[in-house]
C-alpha cells in the first residue's frame, strides 16, 4: 500500500472488528491508510510521539476509536491541527453512552468530529475522511457521488425484493 | 465579504446566539462564510434547494445547528457529499441530549461530524471547518498552528493571574 | 389487495420484522396498506417523491419506523399534512432511546404521532392508524370496539389459566 | 363556541399555560374544543365518566397533557377508541423524561399518539388533531396546506431579517 | 389457602416469573394472598371493579407489577386508600427505567410505595407487605426479626464458604 | 404533641423545606410525629442508635429523605423491620436521578418504599405512612377516604374556575 | 499470606468474579489482602464491627464492591478515616448506572474513591490501592513504575501483532 | 506556604470556585498545596511537563477537576503513578453526567479516584487526599478523626436547632 494519508488508531486491539469498518470504506475509496493500537491512557508517550510525526508523515486525517472514558480522539486533537474523527466504541456496560459523551463534549478550541457509536460510526468515519479529502480532490468527489448513488440503488433494490417476497 | 466557502445554517433564528460562535471563529481564520435559517421540518424544499446549489456556489463545508429532534445536519448530509458538521443545540427541556443523539447517531453511509452541545460545540464547528479546509491550504495550517499556540498561552496567562490573586 | 390507504415505510429492511406488527393489525382491521423501504438519509429524493404522491395516491395515514438518528417520520411530516405515526426502532446500542428522542422531539409546527419503542409500538401504530381512519368510519369504530373487547377477554382468560395452573 | 369535537384535558391547572398552545392552534384552524382538568390519579371516576360520554358528546380527538408518572393519556386511551394524543409536561425535576416515558411506552393494544415535551408538543398536539380531522375534511386539508406554507414563509422572512441585521 | 389479605396483580402473565418472588416471600411469612392478571390499559373496567371490592374482600395491601408505561400501581392507588406497592418490570428495551419512572413519579396526593426493578423488587414487595401488616401483628414482627437474622447468617455462611474455597 | 409514632428523618437540614411536606400531611391526619436530622454518612452511630430505639419508642413507620448517594432510608431499613419510606431529594446536579436510584434499587431482603423525587414525594410519604397505619385503624381509614374525596373536589373546583376564566 | 493491609469487601458472593480482579492486582504487587462478603443492607452490624477493627487490624486501604443501591463503600467510609475505594458492580437491569451514582455521589465530608463499573474498575481498585500505599513505599513506587512500562509494552506488542496479521 | 505535596489542577479558571473547596479542606488539615490551571486539551505539553516534574517536586497526590469530556484526571493518571483524584465539574448542559463518565470510566490499568460532581466532590477530594497522606502519618490520622467527630457534632447541633425552631 502507498504511504498512508489517513491513520486509524484505536484504544485496544479488541476494537479492531469495529474499526475495520472504517478501513473497508477507505479501501473502497482507494485511500491509503494504516491501522494502529494507541492508548491515551496506557501509552501516552506513544500518542505524543505519533502526533509529533503526523505532519512529516503526510497524514491528512485521523480516525480514533475508543470506549469508556474515551480520550484517544481528544488527546490526539489536543496535539495536532489535522482533522480528528472520533468513533465511540460500545465496549463498557453503559453501551457507549460514556464513550460518546467523553468523545463529543470537547471544550471550545479543540474539536473532535464525532460519529455514531459502534460499527455504523466506524464506517461513517471512513466516509467522512473521504469527504474531507475530497474538498481538494475532484476524483474523490466523483467517487463519493457514485457512493451516494449506490445508497439510493440499494434502497430501490430492497423495495423490489420486499415486494417480491410479499406478493409471492 | 467574498463568496462564502462555509455555510452556517440553523433550524431557527433563536439559535443565532449560539451559532454566531462558529461565525466568529471563521472570521478569525479569514474564511468567508454565510449564515442562514433553514429548517429541515418547516422548510424541507428550501433545504433541498440549498443542497442542490452547494457545489455550484462553491460551498466546501457546511455547519448545521439544530435542537430537539435535530435533523438539519442529517438532512443536508443526505443530499450532499460535502462534509457536514452538526452542532446540537440545547433548546429543549432535555438539555441537548435529544439534539446530540438525533445529530450523531446517523446510519452507515451518511456521516455527520458532530461536535459538543451548545456554544463550545459551535465554536469548535468553526475550527473544524478551518481544519478541513486546511488539508489543502498551507496558509490555514499556519493559522491553525498559531491558534493552538494562543490556547497554550491563554493557559499560561491564567496561571500567572491565578498565582497573583492567591499571593495578594 | 386494494389501493393502499395506509403506507408503512421503514428506514431499512432489517426493520421489517418489527414493522410487520403494524401490517398485521391493519390486515386484522381490513385496512388496505403497503410496506416500503425508504431512508431519509440514504434516499432523500425517494422520500420527497413519495411525499409528493401521497395525496393523489389516496394515502390517508403514514406509519414510519426508523432507528438511531431516526429522521424518517419527521422528514415525511415535513412534506405532508397527512398524519404521520413514528415508530422508534431499538436497533442501536442505546436501545432505542436515541430513536425515541429523534422521533418525538419535533419542533412546533410539524407533529409526529410517536408510539412506543419496538414491536409494541409498531402494533400500536397499526391500531392508531385504524383509530384515525375510524373518525369518519362507523364500520371501523365497531371493529375497534370489538378489538377492545378482545383485549378485556384475553385478560379474563389469562386469569382463568393462571388460577388453574396454581390450583393444580 | 360550537359543541366541541376536540377535548383538551390536563392533569393539573398548573399545566394550563402549556396546554393553551394546543387550544391556540385549534382556534386558528377553526376547530371547536374544550379544556378541562382531569387527573387520572386524583379523580379516576371523573376520567371514567368523561370517557363514557366521549362518543355521545361527539368528541372526535382527545389531547391529554400530564407530568411525572403521566398516566392521563394512557388512562383515557384504555377506555376509548377515539385517537388520544399525549403531551408530556416537564413539571418534575427530571425535566419531562419521566412524563415522556410514562406517556409513550404503552403496551401493545392501546396506542397513545405522543408528541414532544412541553409547549412545542402542545402546539403540535393541536395541529395533529387538525390533521386527524382533515382525513375526512377537504376544508381542513386546505387550511393545513396554508399553515405549512406559512411555516415556509416564516423561514424565508427570518432569513431576510437575518441578512439585514448582518449587513447593517 | 385462607381468604387473601394481600393481592398481587400484574399487567401481563409474562410478568409471572418475576412477581412469583413476591408470592414466595408472602408464603414464607404465612400471609394468605392471591395472584391476578389485571391490565390498567387492556382491562380498565376490571381494575375499577377489583378496586371497588378491595375493602369488602378484606384485602389489606396490594402489590402491583407492570412494565413500560407502568400505570397499574398508580391506577389502583387512584381508587383505593389501601397501601399499594409498585414493582417496575424490566420488560421493555429501556430495561425498566421507563417502568420505574412511570411507577414512582406519582403526583402529590396518591402515593405508590415503589421497590426495585425486577426480581429483587418483587421479593422486597412481599417483605414490605409483611412489614406493613406487622405494624399491628406481634407474630409477624417476630417472623420479620427472624428473617433479618437469616440475612445476617447467610452473609456469615458465605464468608465461611469463601474462606474455605480460597484456602483450599 | 403526643409520643411520635412516625419519625421523619433527613440527611441534612437543607432538606427541611421538602420534608416538611410529609409533616404537614401527618398533622392533617392527626398522626403524632417527629422530625430529625440524621446522616447515614456523617453520623452513622446516631443512625444505629436511633434504629435501636425504634421499637421501644413506639415508632411504627419511618420516613427518610436524602439526596445524592441517598443511603439514609436503606441504612435504616437495614437495621429495622418497621416499614421505611424513602424520599429522594433533588439536591445534586443530577436533579434527583441519583437520589432515586440510590434509594429504590435495594437488594432482595431489605425493602425501601420509595416515593417520587422532591416535594410531591415528601407529601406522599406522609400519606403513605397514614395508609400503613390505617391498616389497623378504622378512624384513619375514614380520614383517608375523606382526603380522597377532597382530591376529587379540588379537581371539580379547578374545572369550575377554569371555565369561569375562559368564558369571562 | 501475611496479615492483610488491604481489605476487599463485596455486597454479595455473586460479585466475586468481578472483585477477584482487584485481588489479582494486589497479588501481582505483593500486597497482602483479604476478601470478605459484607452487606451494608443484610448485615449492617457486621459492617460496623468490621469498621471498628480496621485500625487495630492494620488495614490501610479498603476496596468495596456493590451493585444497585450500592451503599457498601459509603457505609464503610462513614465509619472510618482509612481511604475507601468503591467499585460499582453492573448486576442490576440498569447496567451499573445505579451502582455508579449510589457509590460516587457522596455528600461533602465523606469521600469514596470511585472507579469504573465492573471488571476494569475492580482491577483499577487494586492498582489505586497500590498507588495509595506507594505514597510511603519506594519499593511499591518502583513496582508501579514497572507496571506502567508493561502497559506501554503491551501496546507496542499489540501493534507488532496487528501489523503481522494485516501484512500476512 | 511550604513546598506543596498536593497539587490541585483544573481545566479552566472558571472551575476555580468549585475547586477552592478542595483547597479549603487541605488548608484545614494543614497540608501544603498549590492550584494551577492545566488543560488536557488546550495545553497538553504543559500537562506532560507537569507530570514529568511530579516526583522531583515531591507531589504526593493530585486532584484534577474538569468538565464536559473531562480528560484532565485521566491524562495525568496516564503519565504518573501518584494517586490521581478526579472531580467532575458540572459546567456543561448535561449537568456533569458527561464529566462524571469521562472521569470515572477509565480502562483497566490506569485508575482515577473519582468523587462526586461539583462542590461536594471537590471538598471530598481534599479530604480523600488527606486520608491518602494519613496512611503514613499519625498526625493526619488524628486530624481526620477529629474531622469525623465534627461531622457528628454538626448533626447533633442541627437537631438541637431544629427542635428549638419547631417548639418555639
Amino acid at each position: 500500500m502507498d504511504k498512508p494519508i489517513v491513520s486509524i488508531i484505536m484504544g485496544s486491539d479488541s476494537d479492531l472488528e469495529i474499526m475495520s469498518e472504517a478501513a473497508k470504506q477507505l479501501t473502497d475509496f482507494g485511500i491509503s491508510h494504516e491501522i494502529k493500537v494507541l492508548s491515551a491512557h496506557r501509552s501516552p508517550q506513544l500518542v505524543t510521539q505519533f502526533c509529533g510525526e503526523i505532519n512529516q508523515r503526510g497524514i491528512k486525517v485521523i480516525i480514533a476509536g475508543a470506549g469508556g472514558a474515551a480520550h484517544l480522539a481528544g488527546a490526539v486533537a489536543a496535539h495536532t491541527t489535522v482533522p480528528v474523527i472520533g468513533v465511540p466504541i460500545d465496549s463498557s456496560s453503559l453501551k457507549g453512552l460514556d464513550s460518546l459523551l467523553a468523545t463529543v463534549q470537547m471544550p471550545s478550541g479543540i474539536p473532535v468530529a464525532t460519529v455514531a457509536i459502534g460499527k455504523a460510526g466506524a464506517a461513517n468515519a471512513g466516509i467522512l475522511a473521504a469527504q474531507i479529502l475530497a474538498v481538494s480532490s475532484k476524483e474523490l468527489q466523483l467517487k463519493l457521488q457514485k457512493h451516494k448513488e449506490k445508497l439510493v440503488n440499494s434502497v430501490v433494490e430492497k423495495n423490489i425484493r420486499l415486494e417480491k417476497n410479499r406478493s409471492s
